[in-house]
């Protein structure tokens, strides 16, 4: 019988995350967690949905900056700025994602979150990944939806934790996996009301707020969620200093991390990708009591097809 | 009939909420919001709670301080922690909010923030407001709390939105309000994964992260919810950006201002109330279409009793 998480194949994993389920919702057995703690969460970028070669959200900044380019000589001076700007690809995918996000994030400064919002949602509509040609909303993965959609079925309350702009996934959320934008903590720029003749309006600053990678991922979820989650999964180290904390709260808890280890059905890479490493997670999975997730063995299928 | 929101009075105020809920869940009608964007914001000190003669938490950090005193010198420079220290509840009711709350929120600087919530959970359960002697916990107000329940009744999402401290007003929303913890935006310390041999925590900075007062609201409403409310109710100046930024959207909207005129059952005062007064906002409702509740005319009942 495979009617539950029917794109997850039958073993180990799939079996942790079905017994986690039955122990945390069993009422009065010695693991039940009441529904309003029962907090999910997850990265966004190579765990919801494809990362590779390069996050959807730099692909979507090198199309505004080809459209509108920029004269604002702080943003020239930044490596990744000049590359988004030649389109280089190659470059990008060379560097940690901090360095691309951060300027990439500049870019939109003095617009306002809702023209923001409306630029977003134009875009992804017709743009596709240049390596597999696959639309970036049909990159996202099957059994993560069915998993989301079964945490809920049992009173979770699931959580997109993402180093990508909060604003940016929060336009997306709701319609690829079921998660209103309420829901999604990510990295943010500073903003500012202004008021003027023509409306009232939240304005995206220069300044970066937040940026929701490793060790600000825990405290972000403390700012914006203020409960430990009970499962926290991720697919980089930047997702690690989340899945401790998850996993060091008492009671039943369940961490997971997606090895990206399926290039015939999706790509394969770890240690050596530079925009978002998975090496220490690797390594750790033991000490810290992680699931390592085979996208090769432990999927039965890896997009809707 | 008076099933719904027994505590308000049959009158202009009672009509524009219960209109403007009609209209707002009338399916095919041209005001119709679906639930999910169905958002509501409340301010807490003076809105859904007594705020007089200081906010709640006020009260309790004076009390910590009686209890663990503090040799900071940074934070013995500010007048606000000497009037704390000498218990001077008459110095601090002369002083502007942020300057009584930013200090007050460095004092526990260095906590867990779970230590620092069991700390709020075990005092709150006996402080009493000195000036009635009510406990603190009874003195929210009964007309909101109906408010907040027809609400969501209605498929309603209700946040609060307050200056206080988002972990302090976190311990007690879910039991006061029904809104659970990720429903509750507020002032913020900075805080930091912190990982030790006893265990992986998050500890409270003494930098702030976020007054969260006027202007700042309605930026944190983007933060934190990423969609403009369509009702927001507040007490005082502090709230009017909050206010100007919801009736600022398009289709129906609701803008509430309680004011404090009811020296019988509560306490009269706007203006003049240093920590938090009202009055641009008094002398704005008309400009922006904000309702005035009067305490004494609009509600049948302010207390449980």
């Amino acid at each position: 019988m495979v009617d539950v998480l029917p794109s997850w194949r039958e073993g180990k994993i799939r079996e942790s995350i079905l017994d986690f389920v039955v122990r945390v919702t069993r009422e009065g057995g010695p693991d039940y967690v009441p529904p309003g703690e029962r907090i999910a969460v997850f990265d966004n970028d190579g765990t919801l949905w494809c990362e590779y070669p390069l996050q959807v959200q730099v692909f979507f900044v090198l199309d505004e900056l080809r459209r509108m380019g920029t004269t604002d000589p702080a943003l020239l001076e930044k490596p990744a700025v000049r590359a988004l700007l030649a389109g280089d690809v190659q470059a990008l995918a060379g560097m940690p994602k901090r360095e691309v996000f951060e300027p990439a994030f500049m870019v939109h400064a003095g617009m306002s979150v809702d023209a923001f919002k409306g630029a977003v949602g134009r875009w992804i509509e017709g743009a596709k990944n240049p390596r597999n040609g696959r639309p970036f909303t049909a990159g996202t993965y099957r059994p993560q939806r069915e998993l989301l959609g079964y945490l809920r079925g049992h009173g979770f309350k699931t959580f997109i934790v993402t180093g990508g702009g909060i604003e940016f996934v929060r336009v997306v959320s709701e319609r690829l996996y079921g998660i209103p934008p309420e829901q999604v903590v990510g990295s943010s720029t500073k903003n500012a009301f202004h008021a003027t003749a023509d409306g009232v309006d939240i304005l995206k600053l220069p300044q970066l707020g937040s940026f929701d990678d490793r060790e600000e991922k825990p405290a972000n979820i403390e700012l914006h969620i203020g409960r430990r989650p009970i499962l926290a999964f991720g697919n980089s180290d930047g997702d690690l200093a989340m899945l401790r904390y998850t996993l060091a709260g008492p009671g039943a808890r369940l961490g997971l991390l997606l090895h990206h280890d399926d290039a015939a059905r999706e790509f394969a890479y770890d240690r050596d990708f530079r925009p978002s490493p998975l090496g220490e997670g690797l390594d750790t999975t033991d000490q810290y009591g992680i699931h390592l997730v085979s996208m090769k063995n432990d999927w039965r299928a890896v997009f809707d097809d």
